[in-house]
């Protein structure tokens, strides 16, 4: 079906124009924004169009920069373009795009990495400043100027709310099948008349399964024919086995000792190829009639859909590699009944996670000996993506999990360290850590007995030794032996791999 | 009235006894869930024959400890007596008794260190371990069993619940006309049968007040006529009057921005000194029509209420000096239908800070340039109390500020750092820092913005210098511009206030 045809609303035909014409409608300085989360659902053609208008305007000696603001991470036609072209100022609220990463730790670019459920509402409160411009993909728009959702919702209510003017992109790619799948609650509203959201299981529907956005409101459409693009993750290999094997067996131990219902509670899976590793894993455990409340639906998720152990998930996005892109889009018609995407502010509420009683398994970069997690700083101030949603999760989640091989870059670096050089996750936020090695319930454990616990059971063999002694005398040496450091040698091992490229 | 005109139900007066009788049916190795939130509602003779007890025991040369579950903190009369007698093998979730915190920091002590609205949930959801006996003070009992609670509600329903044995304090002393301002909700139950808290606004009522118990579970009631113990707070000095200053000048602003009612929104205001006199600032405000939805009412709530100010007050607890305790009692029927006391698993529960959109004020030990805030560690491992609720409400605010005297210790230490030693609330969840010196409002900021506002509006002059410097060289010198640290000098500070008794 050509794009065109997706475009009902009696009013848009007349805006259908460019990219290059759309891109020219945003002015320098604007508050931009766009769909996208996780590499799905983002605009294809107009930020590519802006990069080129903005390279010219730089050429010319002329300044042009603007905000960004998305679901989460995008992907090389929006994050990568903008950043190369230098035309971001300030970038918000997740991103994962190897050139945008880069400008930010060279302080080229400002960064604000935020809980993915606050982003919708700090910009109704205002907190965010005004929003100028809406970029939103959408698979196509009914009659009264409703739209169809595509790949990925995120902040596109938000954003078609709060902006002045709305660039559409209708993208012929995605699949009409869409339709339906989604959930858009309309019923949120600013403290002090704020309403319960009312679900009360991962499949309730509470919403609508349309975007509102009042044609006058928009400026420009462009039709796109262009795929999602995600990279491809990584074959779950050894250590991601062994990691999901360690998950399994603990929650098959909950579900013995009656912590646990036989189905086990809603999943989230985070971002990464651990997480992913996770659900493959689940796939060949003995748990049926799952269910999943997470942010993105990867392509572990696809698989349990597929082979009849996941009931129903509710997400914000997709988040698949291409094999398993291709065959959503061939096979939508047997996923479909299992499938929500709802806006990230529901997705990622506390307060559904918290009622529903999630298991949160997410990734992190490292790990200390007490049970504070990094998942953002590496080496405590090169930002990698961000937090993402992994604090909503973890703070309310039934069970918080995270989960990294024990060592990286080929064992230079250990994943378990004296102390994390950033914090993100505190230790009251961390109730399992688990590598390759071995698994570390930390449940009502204090600090020093889960110190003996991380360890043994999750450090590498190869760091064990180092990390004992630092800890023994911690214990002798601290002023405080309540969560006992040596803050003169607490970074040693941070600053060890600066200098000498291992720890 | 005499304590036993207060116990109705027919089959308890059987269970009266001495608080050593009753002390004697704790067993060793028990897990002991007692009643008590900050200095209110605390069982005052049990735990001191208990103390005694063990002092008795362990002359003898028998081992006996025991883990000691709470609400919050207590009084010198539970925390100090058990501790002083060395008969805590474990503490949870917070503390502030010199002599346990003394216990704790030398390593002779357990403490686990837990978000408050976390702690019943975990209880039912078994991951504490089992609770063998529950200590409670109540100030009556009905003809049918229920508990007429006392000044503190805290973790009592769960305590009530989940303990195989209950043992009572009824205590004369608490005033008759508590009766009633209770609301002790009985919908909460394990994920997937959670349903919303129908809580719509502070004042709403949703529960029963009064707490369920089985008489068969109750093995003692133990008489007592003693009153709460509170220490007073310091009246505002120069330094707490500037940080109301402050806050309030920013609250008049975020109104005239139509970022807040002119009724504001509920405040929270955590423990503390500072807190109690941001209180007494609102009442000089031009505010009226405010209400609570808070931990503990302070003083200074009283206040509010007492001038009109203060419409409804939600809380678990009352914390006051001896002077405003005094005029409660005095006055109770003045302030009681302005009051409400509820389960800290209610008061501090995550979906009902969100939903009424609260304004948390909460007091810190450091904060770092970038906004990471210390709360309970002082030099990175000594504890000071706990984390308590102010994770609950600055992370499910809508605004989260946080407060302290820009130094400590008569200037030695600077509460402004460049790297905090220890970290309970991350960047993502501080929006606003206030010291006497002024307010910084780190909203929409990335680190690197927040880094110079946090120096030049909240750093004490003296500290100004030194922390631009640092943060300079952080900023030429560090691996990543996102976060911009030293890490061999990132504690430097810290460790000269170690060695040289400043900063
Ligand atoms: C933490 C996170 C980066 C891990 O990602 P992952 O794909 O599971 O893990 P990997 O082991 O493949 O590591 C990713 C990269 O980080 C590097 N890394 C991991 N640990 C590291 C450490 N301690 N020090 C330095 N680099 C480290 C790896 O070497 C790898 O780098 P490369 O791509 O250059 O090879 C990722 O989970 C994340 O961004 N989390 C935060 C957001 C989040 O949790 N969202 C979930 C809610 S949906
Ligand atoms: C952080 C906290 C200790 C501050 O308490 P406060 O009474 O407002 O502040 P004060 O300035 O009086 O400081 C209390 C003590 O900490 C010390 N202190 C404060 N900052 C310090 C620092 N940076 N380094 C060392 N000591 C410090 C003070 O000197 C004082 O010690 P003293 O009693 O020996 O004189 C307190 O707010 C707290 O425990 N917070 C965590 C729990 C919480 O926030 N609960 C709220 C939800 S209800």
């Amino acid at each position: 079906m050509a794009g065109s045809e997706r475009i009902l609303c009696p009013a848009l035909p007349g805006r259908i124009m460019s990219a290059d014409e759309a891109a020219s409608l945003i002015p320098n300085g604007a508050n931009v924004g766009m769909s996208g989360f996780t590499g799905a659902g983002y605009p294809k053609a107009v930020p590519q169009a802006l990069a080129r208008r903005i390279r010219a305007l730089h050429e010319r000696g002329e300044k042009y920069r603007i905000g960004v603001w998305t679901g989460a991470s995008t992907a090389p036609e929006l994050d990568g373009a903008l950043a190369e072209a230098d035309g971001v100022e300030l970038r918000l609220p997740y991103q994962s795009d190897p050139t945008c990463r880069r400008r930010i730790n060279a302080g080229e670019m400002e960064y604000i990495d935020i809980h993915l459920s606050h982003v919708a509402q700090f910009v109704w409160f205002g907190f965010l400043g005004h929003l100028d411009v809406a970029v939103v993909e959408v698979s196509g728009v009914l009659e009264d100027g409703r739209l169809i959702p595509s790949s990925s919702v995120g902040n596109n209510k938000t954003w078609l709310e709060q902006a002045d003017r709305v660039i559409l992109e209708v993208n012929g790619w995605q699949s009409e099948r869409l339709e339906g799948m989604h959930d858009i609650w309309y019923g949120a509203s600013r403290p002090p008349r704020r309403q319960p959201i009312p679900i009360l299981a991962p499949g309730d529907r509470i919403g609508e399964p349309y975007l509102r956005c009042p044609p006058e409101k928009v400026i420009a459409v462009v039709e796109t024919h262009a795929p999602d693009r995600n990279s491809a993750f990584t074959p779950p290999g050894g250590d991601s086995r062994r990691i999901a094997g360690h998950i399994l067996e603990f929650l098959e131990h909950e579900v013995g000792r009656g912590r646990l219902p036989p189905e086990l509670l809603p999943l989230q899976s985070g971002v990464g190829n651990i997480a992913n590793a996770v659900l493959a894993g689940l796939g060949e455990g003995p748990f049926e009639n799952l269910t999943a409340y997470t942010e993105v639906l990867q392509d572990g998720m696809l698989d349990l859909i597929r082979c009849g152990r996941l009931e129903t998930a509710s997400a914000t996005a997709f988040s698949l590699g291409p094999e398993a892109l291709a065959d959503l889009n061939a096979n939508l018609e047997r996923y479909r009944g299992h499938i929500i995407l709802r806006p990230q502010e529901t997705s990622n509420h506390p307060e559904v996670i918290r009622r529903l009683g999630v298991i949160a398994m997410n990734g992190l970069i490292e790990a200390d000996i007490y049970g504070n997690v990094n998942s953002t700083h590496v080496m405590g101030t090169r930002i990698m993506n961000g937090i993402g949603g992994s604090g909503d999760f973890a703070r309310n989640a039934y069970l918080s999990i995270f989960m990294t091989p024990s060592t990286a870059k080929g064992g230079a670096i250990s994943a378990i360290v004296p102390m994390v050089s950033h914090v993100d996750h505190t230790e009251h936020d961390v109730q399992v850590i688990v590598t390759e090695q071995g698994l570390a319930d930390l449940r009502g454990l204090s600090p020093k007995q889960r110190a003996r616990l991380v360890i043994e059971n999750c450090a590498h063999p190869d760091y064990r030794p180092a990390l004992r002694d630092y800890y023994r005398r911690a214990l002798d040496g601290a002023p405080g032996r309540h969560t006992p450091h040596l803050l003169e040698e607490a970074f040693g091992w941070h600053l060890r791999y600066g200098r000498d490229g291992h720890m």
